[in-house]
Formats: C-alpha cells, structure tokens, sequence
C-alpha cells in the first residue's frame, strides 16, 4: 500500500484537512430581525432524534439571535453561491440586512420563525436541543425537525472551507454498497 | 439567482448533504492491544487549542480503549484505501487485529501510546479535553498535540461518506483569499 513521506505540522492548522462539511448558511429570526451568518463547523450526532452540532461563535450577531430565539435553519449553498457566502461570512448583520444586501430571498418555514433562503440547495429547520456546551465552546447541539431538499441535481456541487481564503469543491459520487454489511448501511 | 424545487425529506437522512467530512480511521490502544475503528462524524471546535470534537458510539470496541486510555490518533486516509475503511467499519476489534488483517502499519507517536497508521495522508495525535458530552451523546472533545502530515499531493482525495454506502469523492480545489476581509482568514 502507498505510504508518506511527512512533516511536522501546525496543530491549529489541522482544520485543512479534515474540516471537510460543505459551508452552510445559518439563517435565524429574533424580534422582527432576519439575520444570516456562514457556518463552517458543525457535525452529525445523532439519525432519530436528527441531531447536528454546530459551532457559532460568541461574536457573532448571529450568537444572540439563535441562543434566545432557541430556532435557526440551516441552508446548504452551492457552488454558485461561492461569493455570497464569503460576503456574508465578511459582513455583520448588526450592520446590514444581509437577505436584501445579497439578494436572497426569505421564505417561510414551517416549524421554526427562522426563514428559508430559497436559493440554496436545502434547508433543515431546526430547534435548539442541547445548550450545556454552549459557554465554554460555542457549541449548539439542534435537532432538525423540517427538512427540505431539491429534487435536482441529484448531486449538488457544495463548498467545503479548507481555511486560508481556500475551498474544495465536491468531487464524483461513488457506490461501494455492495461492500458494506447490511447493518452498517 | 438560482432556485430549487424542494421536496419533503426525511429528517433523518439530512446526513447526506452536510456529513461531508473526510471519513478517518482512529487508532488506539489499551492494555498492549492495538485498534482501529472508521469514523465519520467529528467537526473542529478551535484552532488554539486545537479542538475536534467526534461521535464515537459506545458499542464501538474502541469506545471503551480511548474513553479509559484517553488518547486516541485521528489518520485521514485517501481514496486508495477506500475498501479498507469499509472493511475497518464492517468488523470488530474485539474479533480481529485490524492492523494485521489490514495489512496497515502502526508507527509510534510522539505524544501518545496510540498508533499512527502509516499508509494514512495524515496523523494526529490527540488527548481528551471534555468527556461531558460521551454519556449522553457518544461526544468526545479531543485536543491534537501533534500533527503529522504527508509533503505531497498537497490536496489529497479523500472520503467522505454520505450514509448508504455511498461516498463522495474530493474535488478541485480553488483560492477566492481575495475576496476575503482579512481578520476572516
């Protein structure tokens, strides 16, 4: 099999390579106030109840508006969405109205007050489920109680962060099924 | 801008549009026995420290070696090693030698007893930071005190796993650093 020659690294830098999850947009709601924030940290915890971590830092306008509204979405963007999502991550929302900055459109959701952006690719409505690590690492632990997602593509090209202004954009779609137990599936 | 005709979808399976990290393979040890399990839920909590939080189910073999040993190395593997990380997932520790019945190396780490696999683009090796969360939601906040990663390529392919067998594949990577402010980078 291949090996490596390798070097030392820089612990805090680590993000390069395995911070992988596409760049969503966190949307949220809070006293007649829409507000949008880029969202590179976040994980899957858990299938039933559907449960994602995420990473929303104290400084963020966003922070306040999520942790008493206990509601956001998240929204998935593509590719062509590359510079709306680094303007929005530039930008603060005690500042601008960042849907009609960057020409995006709110739509209603069904579960939450939080609204959708219509132009991404899906949209997961979700309420806030756990709040212990919150203080100490910015971490918000939601359940997704909605989810909508375009019919097509069937797979969309998605933005992930590598950090240092650089981005991998998703490759081919492969299936190894066939080489998984049943009950790995 | 473009917009998306959207469907229901299952709340469960939202996976499948953010998972998006590279699947990794962490290796441990306890007790002079050597274990490897394939993971695909874990996020970057901070840079400095540099934290990484991951799901690592209790039924796991390894949840037990890393939760008493409290240690763990996180080694990001290539797309070369694709059947190999399907067969790590598909079988127990508590059978088998994965590292024999793998035909992978285990190199020693500098800062803990935990192995590093060889044939992996990069190793990190790590510490416990939190074990607040591992009761109630399988969390382990792990600290990276040395990374090791290999000199070439500079943008690996790697795995990233979309539940159902199915794998994306890392695609082409492109800088927009100019668009960025520069206290985003």
């Amino acid at each position: 099999m291949k090996t490596y020659r390798k070097t030392d690294f820089p612990v805090s830098d680590v993000r390069r390579f395995i911070e992988p999850g596409p760049i969503v947009l966190v949307s949220s709601h809070w006293k007649g106030e829409n507000n949008i924030m880029t969202m590179g940290w976040h994980m899957i915890m858990e299938f039933s109840p559907s449960l994602i971590g995420c990473y929303i830092w104290q400084n963020n306008h966003s922070f306040e508006m999520v942790r008493r509204s206990r509601e956001c979405v998240i929204n998935v963007p593509t590719e062509d969405l590359i510079r709306t999502v680094i303007g929005i991550g530039n930008s603060s929302g005690a500042d601008i109205d960042k849907f009609a900055q960057f020409g995006l459109t709110a739509e209603p959701a069904t579960e939450v007050k939080a609204p959708l952006i219509k132009e991404c690719y899906a949209n997961f409505e979700c309420r806030l489920a756990d709040a212990r690590l919150v203080k100490k690492y910015s971490l918000f632990v939601w359940e997704v109680v909605k989810a909508h997602v375009a019919e097509r593509p069937r797979f969309p090209r998605t933005v992930h962060y590598r950090g240092d202004g650089r981005f991998m954009i998703s490759g081919r779609e492969v299936s190894y099924r066939r080489y998984f137990k049943p009950e790995m599936l």
